[in-house]
């Protein structure tokens, strides 16, 4: 008999994680619906067509493949290489990411959808990368998009999103920090190498890694000359709070309409509603993530800095979402909630609720066949008072009774033998202090538990 | 471009579907929460070898496989026949239902665990069935279990959580039917054939669809004589209350341990706490549930006959769940809910509440940048007492802002422009009644809405 395991990559959640992640999805959840999005769930599985191509080179290495099943030995032997196969042997693919799968939802029901559509998506996604600490194969991805309006109104929402959820989740000191990949642009206009945006985006990523000498360092290997990268450095020295940043940014792109454009765009979303917020955004001009598709603000929330974490959640505008799928011109701008990281930010610091740990609230022990008859009467009068609560399965030992409730961290055991029910009262035994008290039966299911 | 679509046998849920589908998950789960059952997730890929030879030959060809990342050529070069290919290329699996992963997870973890482990579960599972109306190659299971118990308290608990979940429903006329494997064991035991138990199982199993005419050919096909099929006919006929059918199996199995056996575990289920049930379990010796490793109680929940659904729900009690995976001797007991059904029901029987189907409750016209500016402050407001709310993403007309209030199906508006904001009121209009009236923007996040 092989000793039974799971995939490199992932997890199995016990009771304990479940309840935690849950607090923090139901957070999640509760704030999208509260600012007026609306829950998708799209199939594990995507045909592979809809998938390929759609996360660059390397994104498609990492795609998992769902064998199709039947007569497939014919197929396999035409394969010249390994890539070949897997194209030749399978139709579907597991989900890669939640946007795709959005994207082609939108395009399918494009005629039934009232536009602006605001969607909230809370699935795992599949990625074969070589797993590491914080990094699996097999994990949720929580996401809501506008898709169908050019209107900031949605930035500011989504990041009054973030602000209620890290608020909620009782978060300090956390900072949300944005920038406008038009401002990313009209730097690589203004020293003239247009041609190198994502370059300099992606070298302009690393800056929080490897510091500003090796992003010099790269930026002279992708072909920028000295005098380029000092206006690049300069940009990524711009300092102050969010309006002298502006002020500066101003001066800077003071030709560029691009750049112009750009800072129209972040003034508004800093200028137009500022006391919606309680966390205010930080404008960030090193902010440029990696990815290429955004064209608008891009955002990322970072953990308080005494959780060494980084990232926390992202995302941003990107022009044209569905036009790969032959609907052009929807404009998209989402936001992603990072939530394997955020369970371990809130474990730190200690931040779960005690209620989001709580299972069963009450233990009747099972002395006899008898008392334990009345004990179900009552348990049944607690559950009834939506108490979460259990009788033990059948009559043993005291001290076997007590260990299940310590294993389970249950708060409450009551005990009730013949005598009690003679008396028609319980002890109730608060786990937690120790302490044990008479209640009378008819007064338990308003018990202060 | 191609036209996107999905894999057949799966499906896109929007958002209304997908809060009703919370609806019938939420009510599980807190039932499964106040009978102090704990969640468990395990994850969406097993290792094949995991699932390999658990569901039967016919099952094993219905488990989806994924293929191995990396250099697969050379592998695929050696396979002889289709089966083989696969189990060359594949390591991992798609999961096929909640047992065998709970199974594998319980004993994993054998030495964390608080025993009597209950658990319940509510994920996804996947099937290469040829997909038809009311079959998908992707659906969800809710099942909760007790492993590590043979106490029969877990039957009635088991039992109690149909009858609160339906309760909880709405759903009237449903009902319980229970039976007991040890009973069907017995009859295949008086008859003299106990080698023919899964047989006869098997034809009995399929009574409610083909008749007793066709039962009883298909029990003389798999070798049972006329005298024979005689008792079974005879069994099967057994009628009335549930204690008048307890009496004629009394009777008929009086000789036999294991049938008596059988019915002391129907009595102590049905008697140790009637008063419990809303909906008593009503005892049906025909019920068979055809799969063959239930060794005592068995259930199944019937939609009402209004509905022609068949079953929602089913389950039973199997010795030894653990065995597979080197942990032999402990005894699990199960309940599955069926939601895709429990779904249809409710939508032909319309017991969806409104508020399941609820999401935005409040849009806000926007009519100008100034106007709208001040709808953003009250928004928040409304959105602080936990009203679902949205401001339109942009100024523009009248009708096409109430065009997407309908399509959505939000029940109020608020419009408010230049006069409104000097008069400080707004016009708050139920889209349902048609009534329009004016409120003061003071008063407004106390509005009934």
């Amino acid at each position: 008999m092989i000793k039974p395991s799971i995939p490199k990559g992932t997890r199995d959640f016990g009771p304990v994680v479940v309840r935690k992640r849950q607090y923090i999805f139901q957070t999640i959840r509760e704030t999208f619906e509260l600012f007026g999005f609306q829950p998708l769930e799209t199939p594990t599985m995507e045909n592979l067509d809809t998938l390929t191509g759609k996360y660059g080179e390397e994104g498609d290495k990492l795609i998992f493949k769902i064998l199709d099943n039947g007569d497939i030995l014919g197929r396999a032997q035409q394969a010249k290489d390994s890539r070949e196969l897997g194209i030749l042997l399978c139709e579907k693919a597991l989900r890669y990411d939640l946007t795709i799968p959005f994207a082609r939802y939108v395009v399918m029901n494009q005629h039934e959808l009232a536009l602006p559509f605001k969607r909230y998506q809370m699935q795992p996604v599949w990625r074969a990368d070589r797993p590491q600490k914080g990094r699996y194969r097999e994990f949720y991805q929580c996401d809501a998009d506008v898709v169908g309006s050019n209107s900031l109104l949605n930035e500011i929402e989504l990041l009054l999103i973030y602000d209620t959820v890290f608020t909620r989740l009782k978060l300090d000191g956390y900072e949300v920090r944005i920038n406008n990949r038009k401002i990313l642009s009209a730097l690589a206009e203004i020293i003239g190498k247009p041609a190198l945006l994502t370059d300099i985006t992606v070298a302009i990523d690393k800056l929080d890694k490897i510091g500003i000498g090796k992003v010099k360092e790269e930026l002279q290997e992708r072909g920028l000359a000295a005098s380029e990268i000092a206006i690049i450095e300069n940009f990524l020295g711009i300092e102050g709070n969010n309006e002298e940043k502006l002020q500066q940014l101003s001066t800077l792109f003071k030709d560029s309409p691009t750049g112009l454009k750009g800072i129209e765009e972040l003034s508004y979303v800093l200028h137009t509603q500022p006391d919606a917020f309680k966390t205010t955004p930080i404008l960030d001009v090193t902010l440029a993530r990696g990815l290429n598709y955004y064209t608008g603000m891009i955002v990322e929330v970072k953990a308080p800095p005494a959780v060494k974490m980084g990232s926390i959640g992202g995302g941003g505008r990107y022009d044209d979402l569905t036009g790969l799928f032959g609907l052009p011109g929807l404009s998209g701008v989402g936001i992603s909630f990072g939530v394997d990281r955020i369970y371990d930010v809130l474990e730190e610091l200690q931040l779960f609720p005690a209620a989001a740990q709580q299972g069963t609230q009450v233990l009747f022990f099972n002395l006899d066949a008898q008392s334990s008859s009345v004990a179900f009467k009552l348990l049944m009068q607690l559950r009834n008072k939506g108490i979460s609560s259990e009788l033990f399965h059948e009559p043993s030992k005291m001290d076997k009774q007590m260990k299940y409730a310590n294993k389970r961290n249950i708060p409450y055991v009551i005990i009730m033998g013949e005598s009690e029910v003679q008396e028609q009262v319980v002890s109730v035994k608060n786990m937690v202090t120790g302490t044990q008290e008479k209640v009378k039966m008819a007064d338990l299911a308003d018990y202060n538990f």
